[in-house]
């Protein structure tokens, strides 16, 4: 693995290209615009990163900036780190359809059918939403909020967007018999295994020093955006992977194309590209302007990562990605170009600007 | 002015220096790392940007990145198109002191009191929320909007974090007996009185070439940073402006100064600067990583944008800047230190990072 970026200036780090060219170590450095902000017609803000599509066997398909850049890939991870799930057995012996497997891989927004089902999930291991450690906050997804404040009502763990993720471990926990206590921290057991499985699927050595707390107290790794991408294009090709490997992260990928509500919520980006080509596009948004993809009729996997850590950005530039591989399908490509052009507007719903991709991902 | 951003790649503007290394247009621009984000101990993403310092005659104290850059000002500037409010005698006839010029400034939270006062001052006036052409939105301060939605309310246009600031506007416009319906257009008396305003203040020329509609339905006006800095010398300073507009403007900087809860809110970063050094720091945030500030004793006006438009680098950065300046004065330092590392908190609360100015702001 790279060294790591941490407290080395960006324009310090080492890169292998920016923008298609070639620069040495310690040469000014930067990712280049992957997408603009128009405000009118005037660009009012840009946002910099970079993105890498490879196969199943990691040939690279497409670069853009710093692809070898450490990246805490956060909640776009949450399909490989649901692998346990499945290959403990943990899954089938609580009868997990596709739906609950949705909500594992989720970073829901917290609307009823989440926060319901994420409490199905843990009852049906004989747990509450007491035994989660990922902390509460409200829901994202602003209607959500509103109702719960006007039925007096507050958030508890199970509104965390993370909740069917973290019930999906309490699940393995109950059902190999680990203590599930302490479940999110880096030492313990369960953390070991979803380590080591990342390590394994995204062939990065998963570690104390890449590693720092997420937002569900969680470890997170640091790992090259190459790398991710790699992951991906494993999960959906099943290259790499062990037969029994293969098979759970196909029926990962599945249950997520087949319910994607479930992985996010109503107008989230991960559901709109996953409802847009149903069965042929797997997307999934990390927190800090991460995003991973996947194409399995291509066998394709795709990360990226806004270096401002701006969701919006990342939206616009995966959907712009996705689009690319898509262009023979007329109505597919619509619906995600659509998605790659979203409007700004002001406080009275009017358009007033537009994003829309940079030349970088033309 | 120099040639707007208009459709051209960032990497295709004009540039004078970036970090320090003079650039020719075509080269490869870039601004410099303004603001890093820690998780753990490594860095997780980055913001750039460009920001300076003038003080009343237009002197640069400082630079960094490409500060010829027109930037649309947004909310930053609202103290700039506040001077009418004072200079047409409204202010005085309507009766405002320091809590409603404050609020005329703002961009609040939309909390009990700052929504009251914008009521209040439009009743001044024989108005209504009904005359606001601002739009809704729910309040930005959280437990503003919990509380409304308990209530089982919903937000209207004194919610609006502009809604002091279109007060104010139709003060002048009944004032003056000028008809306030679509005040906020570009071709509105008003708003051309605004432009003229903006334009002697700053230097700059604010026509429909280099407008947009702000999220407040107002015109925003893209202007070079510098021009903006040097408006903000000039509020404070008094030098280059007429010695009616010259006492306008202090009263309107003191205002602010005065009473920064109406400035922004509870635990927001302007009130919070110009609370840590009481009458010695004016600071005003806009939209997409703007932020406006003057150090009346010294006579220096700042600004600055984040190119990503993230009101969370700008903040660490007016903060950074604004702490070089009071180095000598303990109390004061500590409080705008202390604004330069934001903490990174999980869901639980707990720090997991940190964010802090990078070298370029050293």
């Amino acid at each position: 693995m790279r060294q790591l970026w941490k407290s080395l200036p960006v324009e310090m780090r080492a890169t292998t290209t920016c923008a298609g060219r070639h620069l040495q170590l310690g040469e000014f450095m930067t990712n280049p615009v992957l997408v603009e902000v128009l405000r009118g017609d005037i660009v009012e803000s840009v946002h910099r990163g970079a993105a890498v599509i490879v196969d199943g066997d990691g040939k690279l398909v497409r670069e853009i900036g710093d692809i070898g850049m450490p990246v805490f890939p956060r909640s776009a991870v949450k399909a490989i780190q649901a692998l346990p799930l499945i290959e403990t057995g943990a899954a089938d012996a609580y009868g997990f359809g596709d739906r609950e497997l949705a909500l594992a891989c989720a970073s829901h927004s917290g609307e009823a059918r989440h926060v319901e089902l994420a409490g199905a999930m843990l009852a049906r291991a004989g747990l509450d939403e007491t035994a989660l450690e990922c902390g509460s906050h409200w829901p994202s997804n602003h209607d959500a909020t509103v109702a719960l404040a006007r039925a007096g009502g507050s958030p508890n763990q199970l509104h965390n967007n993370c909740s069917g993720k973290h019930a999906g471990f309490l699940c393995v926990c109950c059902h190999q018999k680990i203590g599930h206590r302490g479940y999110v921290q880096f030492a313990h057991p369960f953390q070991q295994l979803v380590a080591e499985t990342m390590e394994q699927v995204t062939g990065v050595r998963h570690g104390l020093e890449n590693s720092a707390t997420d937002g569900c107290s969680i470890p997170t790794y640091a790992a090259p955006l190459k790398s991710l991408a790699l992951g991906f294009a494993r999960m959906v090709s099943g290259n790499g992977l062990a037969p029994e490997r293969a098979k759970a992260a196909k029926r990962l990928m599945s249950a997520c194309m087949a319910e994607p509500f479930y992985v996010a919520g109503a107008a989230r980006v991960c559901t709109q590209l996953m409802e847009a080509a149903p069965g042929r596009i797997f997307a999934k948004v990390g927190a800090e302007g991460v995003y991973c993809a996947a194409i399995p009729e291509l066998g394709f996997g795709i990360a990226l990562k806004c270096e401002d850590g701006a969701a919006r950005a990342a939206e616009v530039a995966v959907s712009s990605i996705l689009a690319g591989f898509f262009a023979n399908d007329e109505a597919v490509f619509a619906k995600l170009t659509a998605l790659c052009r979203p409007s700004v507007e002001n406080r009275k719903g009017e358009p007033v600007g537009v994003m829309r991709p940079a030349s970088a991902l033309a």
